[in-house]
């Protein structure tokens, strides 16, 4: 059985979850009529799994290819690409102006979850291009959006995101890299980046990357770094100094080549500014905190991938008796149970970033409630549902039994490539010392406080109601933790938090479903299984930093 | 930094845990004077460091080899498996009759600990060596004994274990591969088994595979089967008609080849009947017992190396700032939850899998009492242990951040390798279904009864007693619950009573610890964080199987 896109629930809960009804009534969206998202989700289906499904094993066995001459996709992929080029599928977010679509950024989400389910490494691609588009469209010049936003738009080109060096990963304000103004108002960039996704291919005429660097004389830390676009080709049409110098060996995420750029080996590397100099960690949140978001998508992509065959697997596999009668394997209760709990937690992870995205889309229109929604919920998403990706995509290789270890199947696959996303974008440590660190006092904790408010409004189950409630008060006492305190309870809480979040947002969909079985089960399942299971965390949370500084780290 | 064997750690369990002081009372045991353990442990300690560990990476990245004239393993590992047998690694547990050591059988688990830590996927090899040897030595007739026994001691001949065919998983009763009497008194054998780790490799001159297989005429299902010795040499030199087909291409455990051997392609496989003819499913059971054991201790073995990992990295990577300073990540408050977790939970396997080796050695002199706790603790070293060297090896991958998605640092081949172990010699879910089915009856119940009273009468922390009340009250529930409602909750309540167990022998373990301040410090974060979370799957292990089947397998 090939991949099929939920389209129904995608549906479902765009409506229910990012409200997009109420989105379709502005100016803004207007062309996001249910008649419009239902042909783009069902069309996105199409495509993904007629052209992008059959392309993930190979991109696996195969992989992405370094060559003197540049990144080599597998074969197909090329052919893929361009299908999704002409198809407009990198159009669907982006502004009209710049020969987008014009659709909420949510829409864009559905569809890259789609095309992320069938071919998770590939769709990274797209994701990337998703955030040089969102970086350049608010920070770039009218001439750099002229130039740069409709070949991006289409996917005739690609973007990518530099920020790391070696000795600059989650504390990104160490990087050396330097950018020097020239007379003709260009910059010259000597550096090198690592783990660059898509920093090479063969796939597009032209590669924009976005790189932090320093300029001359610029203050320490994250307040000297500056934005500047790099583009493969020049506007001239010669090649810029950038060269990729090996892609790295990676567990999993194989069609993703990964990859360390040299910038200016040659001292011929031509950067422009893209926002104020010195604006570069603002230019970048711009496009990581989107980023974020599209990775806690990644998880969503991967837990309906991988329950889908382990659905599959469970209906044909018979193995064993229950009552007496030789049976598939879905019918034994455990392994009900871990299939009940793919299904819950994939309904979770897409609720949780589903509900993000519509944010993103209403305080894009200047709803200040709404950015602070986004800014709390996005550390969750991306923390919280790349988590479910992993442990759904784990479940999904114990379903399959020892076939589920060897790797013909494609579950194994699933695991290993889910297992880069709780790392790339801030590590889900980072989105928790984050969520305590800024977001629990965003606004003067009117953030944190209204996210809480709205749930006890609608919270019914009286174990997610105790969770809401427990939220409340862990979160309250670190507004004021000091900051090891704060950061040793971080991680649980962000799971209390995401649990309760995820809770509160199926009860709802519980209640607009009628009498869909799916939903109804899979939801009751969540709030009386899995809402618990977070509240076993309680201690973890209100647990002092000392408790972990009993050791001296040389005692380890 | 080299693998190191926690030595010091090894001892202390087997003093605290294992009680091996009371062992080396016994004239079974005379042998195991603390200077000999001391030895063993220290010269196992030094030799897996030396000899194996630096053959782990190889293993995984070239791996076993399957060719026409059979398994061909990397370099290197045919003269380090001669050195083990040249050192006598192999002849710890064997009693002394058959040429070994005589030394209990947790002590042997130490040192298979120290020897998978260093490289996991070769230590399969002597583990599966270990299970044939206590087959034949409970089953075989003296000439078989004399036959096999001191060359499988010493390694020079290895074992298997032959119960897998690809309609006959976890449902062993289904299987095909039939044995038919010849006129001397031997079996000619025919069939295809699958999964068969060490099935042919190029270490050793022989291979003893241990072959359930059906005589004409038997009864349908486990009670027909009947266990056979198959030589891959016969006793007259010649080469028996067992051929391996192929090997599998596995997500990890790239060192242990996993084969498919066909018996009796020319007509022309000889095997000798072990045990009576359809006593195949008890004498198997002798060897499965044990070798889960043995894989609980994979768990412990992956734990250990990937915790010794993370540290190594996160006291090297310095990476922003704690209290205004630079700073190695290890003094980061969610680094240090993570090492603190990965350290308290290594211990919990390791006391979990040491206390139930021990009862193996207890229940071997006749012990009836050790007889029942090692039933009923068996599924839950299997499947706890490994499932926490799942997450563990997850977490050192986090700790590593984008190096540990690299292949190159090595964390993920511990998270690869890791994922065979839940699901090989029974599923943790089988485990899940023997602890609710078989186990909490044993004996009428006094099995559990007696282990929860063993609990009740140490257990301080008020946490851990309120899960062992919460344990009793599931257990005695589920005693009188029907099949389906038992198999609902098996998997929660493993979990629960797994972690109730560990909390349990590590509190025991404190007392006895007096200022060592690792110990203090990880049995106080375990009974402060870890077992919380375990109460919080008490909701689960509450639910009836009604939750589960709220919808039609269709609907999945």
């Amino acid at each position: 059985m090939a991949f099929t896109a939920p389209v129904a629930e995608q549906r479902f809960v765009l409506d229910t979850v990012a409200n997009i009804g109420e989105l379709a009534k502005t100016e803004r969206f207007a062309a996001a009529t249910p008649d419009v998202i239902d042909a783009v989700l069902e069309g996105a289906a199409q495509f993904a799994a007629g052209e992008w499904a059959p392309l993930n094993r190979v991109g696996d066995t195969v992989g992405a290819k370094w060559s003197p001459d540049g990144v080599v996709m597998p074969d197909g992929y090329r052919e893929a690409y361009q299908a999704y080029v002409e198809g407009g599928w990198g159009t669907i977010g982006v502004s009209e102006a710049f020969g987008g679509q014009g659709l909420p950024f949510v829409v864009q989400a559905a569809v890259l979850e789609t095309l992320g389910s069938a071919n998770m490494g590939f769709a990274l691609c797209p994701t990337l291009t998703v955030g040089a588009i969102e970086a350049i469209e608010h920070h770039g010049t009218p001439e750099q959006q002229a130039l740069y936003l409709p070949k991006l738009a289409t996917g005739e080109w690609t973007g990518t995101m530099n920020l790391t060096e070696p000795q600059a990963g989650s504390d990104v304000g160490a990087l050396r890299a330097t950018a020097t103004p020239r007379r003709d108002g260009t910059f010259s960039i000597k550096g090198t980046k690592i783990y660059i996704s898509f920093g090479d291919h063969d796939m597009a005429d032209n590669i924009v990357h976005l790189v932090l660097a320093r300029t001359p004389d610029a203050p320490a830390g994250t307040r000297g770094i500056s934005l500047f676009l790099v583009p493969k080709v020049r506007a001239d049409g010669t090649q810029n100094d950038v060269r990729v110098v090996s892609i790295e060996h990676k567990m999993g995420l194989h069609a993703s080549p990964t990859c360390v750029l040299s910038f200016g080996d040659h001292d011929d590397c031509t950067g422009e500014l893209i926002g104020p100099e010195f604006g570069g960690m603002r230019a970048m949140f711009t496009m990581m905190n989107n980023a974020r978001l599209n990775v806690g998508l990644q998880g969503v992509q991967v837990a309906e991938a991988a329950t889908q065959k382990a659905v599959e697997y469970a209906k044909e596999r018979v193995q064993g008796a229950r009552a007496g009668a030789q049976s598939a394997i879905i019918e034994h209760p455990d392994v009900r149970r871990m299939l009940m709990r793919m299904k819950a937690q994939t309904m979770a992870a897409r609720a949780l970033v589903y509900y993000a995205c519509g944010q993103v889309d209403r305080a894009g229109m200047g709803d200040a409630a709404a950015k602070d929604r986004l800014e709390i919920t996005t550390p969750l998403a991306k923390a919280h549902a790349t988590d479910l990706g992993n442990e759904i995509a784990s479940i999904g290789v114990q379903v399959h039994g020892g076939m589920g270890f060897v790797e013909e199947t494609g579950a194994a696959q699933f695991f290993r490539d889910a297992r880069i996303t709780p790392i790339y974008e801030g590590t889900n440590g980072i989105q928790a010392a984050d969520l305590v660190g800024r977001k629990l006092s965003l606004s003067n904790g009117a953030a944190f406080a209204s996210l809480i408010a709205d749930m006890r409004a609608e919270a019914e189950h009286p174990r997610l109601t105790a969770l809401v409630d427990a939220c409340e008060a862990i979160g309250r006492r670190l507004q004021t933790a000091d900051a090891d305190d704060r950061q040793a309870a971080s991680y649980p809480f962000l799971t209390m938090l995401s649990v309760a979040t995820c809770g509160w947002l199926l009860e709802r969909q519980a209640r607009d479903a009628g009498a869909d079985a799916v939903k109804q089960a899979s939801v009751a399942f969540y709030l009386d299984q899995i809402v618990p299971e977070a509240m076993g965390l309680e201690a973890a949370a209100n647990a002092p930093a000392a408790s972990l500084y009993a050791l001296n780290a040389d005692a380890f």
